[in-house]
């Protein structure tokens, strides 16, 4: 232990009051500032309403000793419940008990950690935003509720304050940053499914549309919160389902069963407001043992893979296993190194995931491709895990779970060309033998 | 012509200046505002000294009526002379007379558009800098050298500010604009060759060292300005020469006859600023045909293509055709449409040439594919053009001129395959007829 730190952390949102607990239990003394207000005292305004734990965020909650007390919270997703104008169909997200996910409230978490995290004397500021850093020292200058300055000095900077890190910026500023920032052409509402029995199964609820994709999360309550992501712009897009005429035609049209299920679907669509999605990769995370980034603000996702949070509450692991014997600069290295490779896959694959739920789920080959490979997992365990299993049920990394995934496909292929050969050899074998035959007649 | 406009031009250097002529004799009243210096006044500061003219330049400026006034400000380059352990070769830049570049020094070049431009009327307020932009008005917010702001109104607002652009920073927040920058790991150091017998040919000169390269361009007064490129960090880089005997050593293996060309070579080195090199993608480049982006703003790239300033000379030259009618939000929005994947092409092919200068020029199968290619073009010069030949030597849009490398290539290896069948199957037939005759008899 080479010394106990001073740590000053932007961002009292997931990521950021995770990685408080993470560091003040490892004896640091750590200060939040945090631009909104207090989780506990209001909702977390444009931002998803809840969210899917899977096994990387479980193993961090276990880790710090918050699962226990968050798990009633939690409502279980056994696997995706696809509503098409066909019916509904059901296809479970692994082969085992413990292969689900789990829903639960943004605020429910974003509470249960701040509190948490004061338990251990950690000071949270809200209010404050930040305006200026010193990474050199570090200094963060933030201004308090009232508008008044204030220079923090820390022996280290967390930057948790999201996809659009005021930090981030500051560190980026006159160095050889990599920066990267995309949206996607298409945006989201958030819409509240009343409770039903048609949709009580314990699943992630899924209505692919041609021109647009619904996605809906379980409550506690029986309430599920649906996601509807459209274009931007073009047929069916946010630009054109303005009138409640034409919100209305395209539902009925697009997701089956859904405006059955909703009886003011309309005056949601036109009333809620419509988000963006962003995915940001960037370079180098941290400074000279200084500042780091973490979260959205080192690597914010699409959300098709349900990774985002459970990447941040990784990353906040990690952080707090390469701190472990107090060596900044040589812990925000290793941090660095073990970490972004793994998140700019990540990163690809919540890209690519957007067309499996979109299309993939009314594909029949595709589902097909997904059953295979649940039954292979189920015949060869040790050998075959489906690439959407290592994600989301395993701590593989990232990186080395879509390498994995990559050899166990070309083995397929290996394996599937041996058996077609020895197939066509036999069978020629066959063939010989009865032309011979004949001709010995 | 829907009307005359006010336009306001952020950056007087080599894009803004020209814009600001090609605007003025459309009738436009424009006005630039720079936070540098006037360039008439003094030598611009850690930007490179000298700069190949090309075809698309060499165009943009006849456009305007300024190419003869510069032309005897230049040098030409028939071609590139390579200078390695085993002496010097020269490879010529085309087949043709007129396939050359020529070399300018930045400040005559920027002083004659800035002379010209003022001839039109352009006012110019030079140690103004923008501190803000409202982009749906538009308003631009500067302040002047005494520290005042000034809120400038115009029609249109054209940030020509280079690679750290404020006007791009200012039109993309809020917005879901794409951003892309990306830092080589390579940077630069500026030195002057001293005019001398062996570099008097005229032509781009070039030391490929292992690690390290350097390039130099000729000047009027038979001095060459040259760029050294060397790693960062590592075995040979900037971080590790640090001493005259290690730069002395490092000279001395990599760039052949380069330190008896330059006596003070290495306290040049010791006492040049090292420069970094970066790449700059970006979309949208325009708002509501109120602000639009150009040059290095909306485009910077790596310089080994030759191709910077061409490229945004271009799109000055594309920008006042798109404007020819006055209209300016069709007129915006047709001219992002018309360029940006064009230099998005060139962005990639200034990464690629890095490592032709490099590796390519001492590598004799790239150099026998090089005079191969210069080969065909003499021999079908409508059906065979080297990709280098169009993007220097053309105005052919920089993705049209890949394609058509592209599909060259391609027409190569079916051609060649075909030959190498034909002369199989003719041998195969002469083989077989000779075993029939050996049988006959």
């Amino acid at each position: 232990m080479t010394g106990r730190h001073e740590v000053l952390v932007a961002g009292a949102g997931l990521s950021g009051s995770l990685a408080a607990i993470y560091l003040s239990r490892q004896g640091h003394t750590v200060r939040v500032v945090e631009r909104r207000t207090d989780p506990r005292l209001s909702t977390a305004e444009g931002r998803s309403i809840n969210l899917g734990l899977s096994q990387r965020g479980i193993q961090a909650l276990r880790e710090v000793g918050l699962l226990d007390e968050l798990w009633p919270k939690t409502t279980p997703m056994r696997g995706r419940m696809v509503h098409t104008a066909d019916g509904q169909s059901f296809h479970p997200y692994g082969t085992e008990d413990h292969q689900i996910l789990h829903s639960i409230l943004r605020d429910d978490l974003n509470s249960a950690l701040v509190d948490r995290a004061e338990s251990y004397g950690v000071r949270f500021d809200f209010g404050h935003r930040v305006v200026a850093l010193d990474r050199t020292l570090p200094v963060l200058t933030v201004t308090d509720p009232a508008g008044e300055s204030h220079e923090l000095k820390a022996d280290l900077v967390i930057g948790a304050d999201g996809a659009f890190s005021a930090v981030r910026a500051q560190l980026m500023r006159g160095e050889r940053a990599e920066f990267h920032q995309e949206f996607m052409d298409w945006g989201y509402k958030e819409i509240t499914i009343p409770a039903d029995d048609r949709t009580r199964l314990e699943a992630l609820h899924l209505w692919p549309g041609r021109t647009g994709l619904v996605v809906a999360h379980p409550n506690h309550d029986g309430t599920l919160t649906a996601t509807v992501f459209l274009p931007f712009d073009g047929p069916g897009s946010f630009a054109e389902l303005t009138t409640p005429e034409r919100v209305k035609a395209h539902c009925d049209t697009e997701f089956a069963d859904l405006p059955g299920l909703v009886p003011d679907l309309v005056a949601q669509f036109l009333s809620h407001p419509t988000g963006s999605l962003v995915t940001v990769r960037t370079a180098p995370w941290q400074h000279d043992g200084k500042v780091v980034l973490i979260g959205d603000a080192a690597h914010a996702v699409y959300p098709f893979y349900g990774q985002g949070m459970n990447a941040a509450f990784e990353d906040c692991s990690v952080l707090a296993r390469c701190l472990g014997d107090g060596d900044l600069p040589g812990g925000l290295r290793e941090f660095e190194a073990r970490r972004r490779a793994h998140t700019d896959v990540l990163a690809e694959l919540s890209k690519q995931n957007f067309l499996e739920l979109r299309d993939g789920m009314r594909s029949p080959l595709f589902l097909a491709r997904r059953k295979a490979d649940l039954l292979l997992h189920r015949l060869f365990p040790n050998r075959w895990t489906p690439l959407y299993t290592m994600v989301a049920h395993t701590t593989t990394p990232y990186g080395d779970a879509l390498a994995r995934a990559r050899r166990q496909d070309r083995a397929l292929v290996a394996g599937l060309s041996t058996v077609a050969v020895t197939v066509a050899a036999a069978a020629m074998t066959a063939l010989v033998a009865a032309r011979s035959r004949r001709q010995v007649r």
